[in-house]
């Protein structure tokens, strides 16, 4: 299996993703940017907004290639002439307050000197958490990773926790999901299974999202509803700039702005010292936030 | 001049910077927060919300001191057991789009084998650009420079220039200013008269801002107007969190969150891949952000 099919399959899930979120939005209908790297490769951008249940969502695909600079041999510590990158990465910021913001992505990196690993992570941000829709999260979750591998789970789960974490608000940014990467033959499976598990996690993700949505039983969001999403927007924004790797990688060795920032939501607010309630919904989120836990 | 004096010079600045700004506002009243520092020292930090002009402001103050840490003298890059630190920040956000966002810094830093410096810097960030309003301001600020050390503007400047900008949005984050940092005698000045520079930096400030305030005539602002002004505070946001050096420095040293993120605007928006008409008003500010003008 060479990297021109890898790619070709991300490209796929791309699209079907892309299909999947539009039957359950309803109404929204992605738009595709193409975009070209000078160095080599490019990708495609699609993102929506105002749908029924999304309010901006980006599903972003990309493929590139070229050569190792020194910059990314000191990341790697390792050596290579050449690399090839490809990925899926997706984050979903809905309108109601009471359906959460979603993350995923997919991807796939190799060396000319036969080095590759595979790498991705699904995360679940409530603006309110629903304890009973976090444990379905987790358990489908856990369904396709013991499909692939026991142990899958026990070792990606708490990955995700380390992850998507704010050290700086001593909370994570959600209810976490997994998160793995480096991954390659030493984990068990060989690179084909690899690489369908990460198509499969893929394909499991708008039934995750539909789960969620279907989940809820909404009513027209309240102005303290709305605020408190609005500051939990803001907690996504300083995730991404401040500690995901990706983004900051992305930006800071040139990446596509646009394509790397469809991840920000569509408006997020900053209080000073915001402080809710002791006995507040918003509070038992943030309590449910500090640490990490068993959803199964 | 030791360091107590330093501090409480800085405090004094503090309490004048909040006295004037409110007078420019009108209606703005800065409320305090004390907070101590379990290493040693600790600050006020004073905000406020919805005065007239101002929709979001703090004027923050530290002094600090311990021992340093591995981490600190990495970044240092010299030796010492301890340090004693301390400043003052200010970020305001208006509400009207034609008025501009600004910053102030001043900064004095001393380890126990003797060495300090004083850094510091002013920037302006206006929604639109008015040229007339942005030569006032450097012409403001290079008076003041002018005053105390010929050179100083010459230097300081293209500093700034090069200190506020987006790499990522090739763009500077506004008209820019003046920034320092390592400043010592080696700069011709002794250590009282660069003090003295720093507070009569910080005196300069809220008249600068109110000329600006003054120079504008405005009106109920529109849609457009309001739009834009959110894109803006999300190039904000994005600086102080991408690339900010002491914000970054705040953060992951384990600094106090809610005092570093009082710069945050109230609020900001995101779209993808956002675009302006050629012809309008926004492109003409983002034209004149692409490159660094000389302003006087």
């Amino acid at each position: 299996m060479d990297s021109s099919q890898i790619k070709s399959e991300f490209r796929n899930l791309q699209l079907y993703i892309c299909q999947a979120l539009e039957k359950v939005d309803g109404l929204a209908k992605f738009q595709e940017d193409a975009w070209t790297r000078s160095e080599g490769g490019g990708g495609f951008t699609r993102t929506m907004t105002n749908g029924t249940i999304l309010e901006k969502g980006g599903v972003a695909f990309s493929a590139v290639e070229g050569a190792v600079s020194e910059a990314m041999k000191k990341q790697l510590g390792m050596e290579g002439e050449s690399f090839f990158a490809s990925g899926v990465s997706i984050v979903l910021h809905p309108f109601h307050p009471r359906h959460p913001i979603i993350h995923m992505n997919v991807r796939y990196f190799e060396l000319d000197n036969g080095t590759y690993w595979f790498g991705g992570g699904i995360d679940l941000t409530p603006h309110y958490i629903n304890e009973n829709a976090a444990r379905l999260f987790h358990q489908g979750l856990k369904a396709l990773c013991d499909q692939f591998q026991v142990g899958f789970y026990t070792k990606f789960k708490p990955w995700a926790d380390t992850y998507f974490h704010l050290p700086h608000r001593g909370e994570s940014r959600g209810i976490g999901g997994i998160f793995f990467d480096h991954l390659d033959e030493s984990c068990g499976l060989g690179k084909a299974k690899i690489l369908e598990f990460c198509i499969a996690l893929g394909h499991l993700f708008p039934i995750l999202y539909a789960q969620q949505v279907d989940f809820m039983e909404v009513k027209t969001p309240t102005e303290p509803e709305l605020a408190w999403q609005a500051t939990r927007r803001s907690r996504y924004v300083e995730f991404n700039l401040l500690h995901d790797r990706g983004t900051k990688f992305g930006i800071y060795s040139g990446g596509r702005t646009e394509s790397i920032l469809m991840s920000m939501p569509p408006m997020a607010k900053w209080e000073y010292n915001a402080l809710v309630a002791e006995d507040s919904e918003e509070n038992k989120t943030i309590q449910l936030l500090k640490n990490p836990i068993n959803w199964i």
